[in-house]
């Protein structure tokens, strides 16, 4: 399946999380059986020459690690706070309303990795540059995010190459 | 890797999260790529003929829709309270202190669907339990659960067992 046919398996949602929003759901891409390894196969082909994957909890988990899989690489879950058994190093970043934190295992990571992250969607980018960030604090070179979708309207994408990222997504919703 | 050699892979960590308790982490046996691929295609090995797999948030998204692309087959999360975007099922379970809950989306699973449970570890078995109740709710013919971890003197898998589960694990760590 290309790019375009799997754009057809997401689903729009009004009005989530909060009114006004229309929330791009993978959870219907995820259970097409033909969909899922597509999008991961697209996601890996894009990904190739990285030594690790980082997802973010909890989506990215679905693709991310699938994803190192196909590459033969590890996976780095990036989590929320208080998951890890270890000692970790953590970011906190800010949300609409609030803050939010991810922790990592800094022993997942070796100096000079090159790692990719991979999560479902991306929208202003708050948690990928914070995800690259505490991955560049562990000692990994993050080169790349990858993204199964894209809200351009928000500017997610265009930050994340401004901190020196290279971004790609399988498909767009201009407008979202 | 055999499964005795991804067993090398498992990190056990003191008093997490609670005094006295030896937690078993699969964070290390998933930043080897090696491992990680071995340890999903030994997990989809034992679950051929499923038409679907079901993983728990967050873990069991890490190795559940990796059997599902190993089998060609789609993946149904399942949710913590409040993540999906359209109308859910849900069930409340026991945890040691206070209740939890998981949900899906009911679209995902048609009558008779043939869906096995993917997760990283299996305790008293209360989440499966309740994954399994739930799936059932919503049509699924739930037959098998299946863990890279088991710690067996915490009885889960005879529960699950008793409930009419197949219940297989990549390995157990007898006095956990």
């Amino acid at each position: 399946m290309s790019p375009d046919d799997l754009k057809t398996l997401i689903r729009s949602v009004p009005d989530f999380p909060a009114p006004g929003v229309l929330f791009r759901d993978i959870t219907t891409l995820i259970a097409h059986g033909e969909g899922l390894r597509a999008a991961v196969h697209h996601l890996a082909a894009r990904a190739e020459g990285a030594q690790a994957i980082a997802g973010m909890e909890a989506r990215g988990f679905i693709f991310g690690a699938a994803v190192a899989i196909e590459l033969g690489v590890g996976f780095v879950p990036v989590r929320k706070p208080g998951k890890l058994p270890v000692p970790t190093i953590g970011v906190d970043y800010d949300l609409e309303y609030g803050t939010d934190r991810l922790e990592i295992d800094p022993g997942a990571i070796s100096p000079g990795l090159k790692v990719a992250i991979v999560d479902d969607l991306i929208a202003t980018g708050g948690t990928a540059l914070a995800a690259a960030e505490l991955l560049r604090t562990a000692g990994a070179a993050v080169t790349e995010a990858l993204f199964v979708i894209d809200l351009p309207d928000l500017g997610g994408a265009d930050r994340l190459r401004a901190s020196g990222l290279s971004v790609e997504a399988l498909m767009a919703f201009p407008g979202h």
